[in-house]
């Protein structure tokens, strides 16, 4: 007699759930989140996703790490693509963990595609994504009724290399203007905000949002360049450009020392 | 001899915590927001919040439903913050529980000043919001190579009650547009798109995304009102204006439909 619990090892069906493992601190996955990693047999992770998210998977389960930090391409994409659908045939349940949520700028949707194409049943599990959420957590709301009716959401870094043709658009809206990736242009795009007279216009840089190591620098698109050499800020960052920065504590010392000025 | 267990009780400390529901699937808020409900001796939630999601605050716990819903306004903002307060200053730990992100349109940063302005501790947790993960869980990617870079959040009624000024200047670019509430202002948001010459743009709404009783319409800007109309979609319902629609299943067959068109 065959051993029914051992057909069901071998049978089980592939599937590819893409998940969002939030900003960075860990407890900022969501409930469906956590349950797909524990059903999972093999997790493929990202370099922004927090380490700590893998100890919800099985102790058994396979976890790889297949992230992109720059300069070190460990996998292109295309051989995520291929890794996730070979260990979904041979496994079973793959865990794909992106940072942020799977669709703002995490190339998620063309792993979809991949796996549909190979007729995986497939699962999506929004996350937090660090346009809001890190921005959130130092208390600098997206909108703010009287500073924002709206944001706009802008890769720093697009497939070219190049500055996003969006930003230069989203500079002269009202617009909270959200920038992820990038930091390495910030002249670059502050550059763009001054030529549209912006150069008051508050900003904040925000390194490894909601970890332990979270750095930010806070000041206007003239000072913010030399905020974040101060603060030694580094990539991975988020740039938030908008009136909605001025409500950040530590913007309240930038707008005595402009009140200063002015009364002079 | 005091019992100290009920000094504990009457000195605690007040404090409020924003925690952001998600858009509707009660597995969709985080941990973090799991762990202060079950911490809460006041939940003070809204319409748009799931209410399984009381479950996870203690029996005990005090829970007030202060839901706005269109027509029926049971509490004005005013009285939410005042009830927020009053509640944190006698019970201790209060959770204000909204539906998606706290400050994605939902006044969340009035609430969190009022509580600094009167010296309660307070906390944010971000949840997920609807503009991304409503789409995402449709597998509508806000952002996808070679079909948007960036995407713009909108809200469709704004403090005056009318059409964001954003959206004007929105609906001028390449940008996926995501507008929340103002179902019906679609007409009105439709005609925007249209006199920028994008009557063929791909469009979805989605009512109760997320939700077991979710419903979706796609089509163009041409004929989207008319598909909202026959598949009855109600208030509330997201929209998303971008060719990343093209990407919804649903959407195949009006591809395949103009490509007759063309061919005749």
């Amino acid at each position: 007699m065959i051993d029914s619990s051992l057909v069901k090892e071998h049978t089980k069906e592939p599937k590819i759930t893409l998940v969002g493992a939030g900003p960075g601190d860990a407890e900022l996955i969501t409930i469906k989140g956590v349950k797909a990693l524990k059903a999972a047999d093999v997790v493929l992770y990202d370099a922004l996703v927090n380490e700590e998210l893998l100890a919800f998977a099985p102790a058994q389960a396979v976890k790889v790490y297949v992230g992109k930090r720059s300069g070190e391409h460990s996998y292109s994409q295309d051989a995520i693509n291929k890794l996730m659908i070979d260990y979904a045939r041979n496994y079973g349940h793959v865990v794909r963990l992106k940072g942020g949520d799977p669709f703002v700028f995490g190339r998620g949707y063309e792993e979809l595609e991949q796996a549909e194409a190979c007729g995986i049943k497939t699962e999506v599990v929004p996350g937090i994504s660090s346009a809001i959420g890190v921005p959130g957590r130092q208390r600098i709301p997206v909108t703010h009724r009287g500073k924002s009716e709206s944001f706009w959401v802008v890769t720093g870094t697009t497939a070219a290399g190049t500055v996003s043709a969006d930003l230069y658009t989203a500079a002269r809206t009202n617009a909270t203007v959200v920038v992820l990736m990038g930091l390495n242009k910030l002249e670059e795009i502050t550059a763009i905000f001054k030529n549209e007279g912006k150069g008051f216009l508050p900003v904040a840089v925000i390194q490894n949002g909601t970890s332990a190591d979270e750095k930010i620098a806070v000041g206007t698109v003239e000072t913010i360049v030399e905020v974040v050499e101060e603060n030694k800020i580094k990539a991975p960052a988020m740039m938030i450009f908008g009136e909605v920065v001025s409500l950040h504590h530590q913007f309240q010392s930038i707008r005595e020392f402009y009140d200063v000025v002015e009364k002079e």
